[in-house]
């Protein structure tokens, strides 16, 4: 059926070794070529960016990064290889032998048979500046630049490990992985600060007959996760979530990720907040264990003494207490604070930092708040409804509850709010072999800043805000 | 500093061992006791819901399912326990021993000691009715019940599976994850069909403040990461993308998912080419092995003959023509088409699939096509610039190419089009160290679509779009 040229021209079939004819040196990564176990004079190829320069009589050193690791590679290059490009910035390609470094500071170098500027890197214009240690502030304002300082790199290594590491520790505990809608017809907890959704203008479609409902961005998956546990006993989505709060904060964006579990059959809080501290504890375990450098970087440089603190909260049991207990903690403090606690009205974070401090920093479940602060999913248990994980540096990381799972009980609640045309789905959920259960978010910037210590979320957020305004 | 009370109350560590004050008997998923090595009478507890009930004169007869696993697991109770609420759809909790099946059909079954009914099932209500194979079309209707059949969940267990096979193929080859923004202010591809963001009318925050630039929910990654990579040799991103297309076709969604990779220091569409055949063969066999019974039963139910097609595309290494070879093919093409092929001029969903069956059903690279075809990033290449893959049965799935790197390039085609002010940012990535690069995108609800046989796109996405309509 098909000619021969299409034949002749199949691709070559997939391999991870490179094709003899391009390429007599093998390519290798950064991380790779510090990993090497043999360095017998084997010929290799390095890509990369300049990360320093330092030109000697007769030699000159490079430190190459590619970002694989935090980490760059040294390379040895015969003086008569300087030149003006070889600037800090650009992008080069090294060809030589892998030997064994004399230098106590790596174990192997690269000894450069070869160097082939790759792009110039116009260092006027640049505005990350060779050897300065630019401060996170400062960086904020280039988010198409900052991933190449060693902070946000190892920030961002930290994000890619930690996903990864929160993906499997779901798939690890048999829990089904769900893609929640971002667009939605529901507001789920009757928020009010939501994005709304239509076609831009610019389009022909008639903006009417697009969505037959008002449209928007979710501010939580929990909802449509509740419909997947009425198959799946343990179900999570790890996604953004959307809040229209125009908040200049250091701990709010418009546009986050959240982590979110729901499981079926639970019988008490007790069972949800095990899951929590064992995701909390797993997931950083492997990160610290896969990321080490690039978390001691952030330990070392940005938050000194956050080593001590997360060692602190991952050997010692999470603690728990009521919602009552905890303000009476808050009214017998001797500091003021700006909102005066009070039973009844929710806890603001200089409330959830100072419990935090006053457990000794140690992470703190608040259980049983008045129901009245709580949406209408929410369960009417005598003994133990909701929870809230308080961190210290963050306040509130988790939060979670049983929700409510019998019929007539969530009509009630329904009907007092007049939702019950526009929840009949969820309702339904309870008409067809309902079951108890219960289900948690985690916003996933607020965990990272908790475990590298970081004081602004929008560092740990890799564009937004800060690129609708720059790009 | 915190009461003695705190300290009593810290949670037991994290175990996955059940606490054996509250549970008696140890609780197991429907997967783990079908596949239990050894049953010697041990006490389990299984909860679930009820797919099955067979009642004879002594003995009752119960299959139960959990969502672990298709196969559901045979009860086996004195026929006392007999009742109506025992029905299809209802919720149960059994307690009993597990021992080897008598019969043929599997391999342990669960003798009842107790059983607990959860939460009943209206069964006039319930739209699924017990015994009957509902058509895909039927339960799109019901996006909030749908997933409690055979059908949907092994799709939504494929779709969980398939999600952690590409993260886990690309961060076994070393590629950096990245959270690119959903909602951004550049519209990629200069392609129309946006959604315009706003925060909701109901908010008090001033509407023309809250962003300073129009704002819309994104359409590709790919500018994004294109950012990583001038820090980072290789790079991905997983996530829901969107288009303003009310299409009521097979193959459309307003909200879909897209995988994005880009990889630094490409020199040709062959290596490109390379990781996309890579991820398509590693991801699917992933899949086949982990999801075995789930895949049977699309390819058996749902796509008889699917199965020989898949290990058709997964033995033969994908072809190569190129756009003008393609357009030559189409026009001698014995079939009459609605768009005549011409050259200059986009392909059409019915050319795609005729190249794909002009080629032996094997997944086929188009190479090359007009520049003019092609958005302002494309890199003007002499041997080859871009390359989409067409699949059987969905046409075009991964769209790839290489990016203009050359800041006079890329300039010129910017100022062009006027855009020169807006892409600041994409032209500094150029100044600053740039290195050749290319990626690619694959339609994550096609790929299903092409591995499961599954016709209508609505049936792999869990929500969209009926959500937006029906919940």
């Amino acid at each position: 059926m098909f000619g021969a040229r299409c034949l002749l021209r199949a691709l070559r079939s997939c391999t991870s070794a490179p094709c003899p004819r391009h390429k007599p040196s093998a390519r290798l990564s950064v991380r790779d070529a510090l990993g090497a176990r043999s360095t017998n004079g084997e010929r290799v190829k390095v890509q990369g960016w300049i990360r320093s320069v330092r030109s000697q009589k007769e030699v000159l050193f490079l430190h190459i990064n590619d970002g694989s690791s935090l980490e760059s590679l040294q390379v040895v290059a015969d003086s008569s290889f300087d030149s003006r490009e070889l600037a800090f910035g650009s992008s080069v390609e090294v060809q030589g032998q892998l030997v064994k470094s004399p230098s106590k500071k790596q174990n192997v170098e690269l000894k450069a048979e070869k160097i082939e500027i790759v792009g110039n890197c116009d260092a006027k214009a640049f505005p990350l500046k060779y050897k300065e240690r630019h401060p996170l502030e400062y960086l904020r304002q280039y988010p198409h630049l900052r991933c190449r300082t060693n902070a946000l790199g190892s920030i961002l290594r930290i994000r890619s490990e930690a996903t990864a590491a929160i993906h499997s520790f779901f798939k690890d505990s048999g829990f089904v992985h769900i893609h929640t809608p971002i667009i939605t017809s529901n507001d789920c907890e009757g928020a009010g600060e939501l994005f709304q959704v239509e076609p831009s203008s610019k389009i022909k479609v008639p903006e009417e007959n697009f969505f037959n409902v008002p449209a928007f961005l979710t501010v939580s998956g929990q909802l449509h996760l509740e419909v997947m546990s009425g198959a799946f006993t343990q179900v999570f989505t790890f996604g953004p979530t959307f809040r229209a709060e125009n908040s200049q904060s250091r701990r709010h964006l418009a546009e986050f990720y959240m982590v979110e579990a729901e499981i079926s059959f639970v019988e008490s809080l007790q069972d949800l907040m095990q899951v929590m501290e064992g995701l909390f504890k797993t997931a950083t375990m492997m990160v610290l264990s896969n990321c080490t450098e690039d978390v001691e970087l952030c330990h070392k440089f940005i938050a000194p003494g956050q080593k001590d603190r997360l060692e602190h909260m991952l050997k010692n049991n999470f603690l728990i207490i009521s919602y009552t207990e905890a303000v009476e903690i808050l009214k017998q403090a001797s500091q003021n604070f700006t909102f005066t606690p009070e039973w009844g009205v929710d806890l603001h974070t200089e409330h959830e930092k100072y419990l935090v401090k006053h457990c000794g920093n140690i992470p703190v479940f608040v259980i049983n708040y008045p129901l009245a602060l709580k949406p209408f999913y929410m369960r009417d248990n005598e003994d133990g409804c909701c929870c809230d994980l308080l961190v210290p540096g963050v306040g509130e990381l988790f939060g979670g509850s049983l929700r409510e799972e019998r019929y007539h009980f969530l009509e009630q609640r329904l009907a007092r709010s007049g939702l019950t045309e526009a929840y009949q789905w969820y309702l339904d959920l309870r008409r067809f072999g309902s079951v108890p259960h219960g289900g948690f978010g985690m916003g996933f910037e607020r965990y990272l800043q908790c475990i590298l210590g970081i004081d602004n979320i929008k560092d740990v957020s890799l564009f937004q805000d800060l690129l609708i305004r720059v790009l």
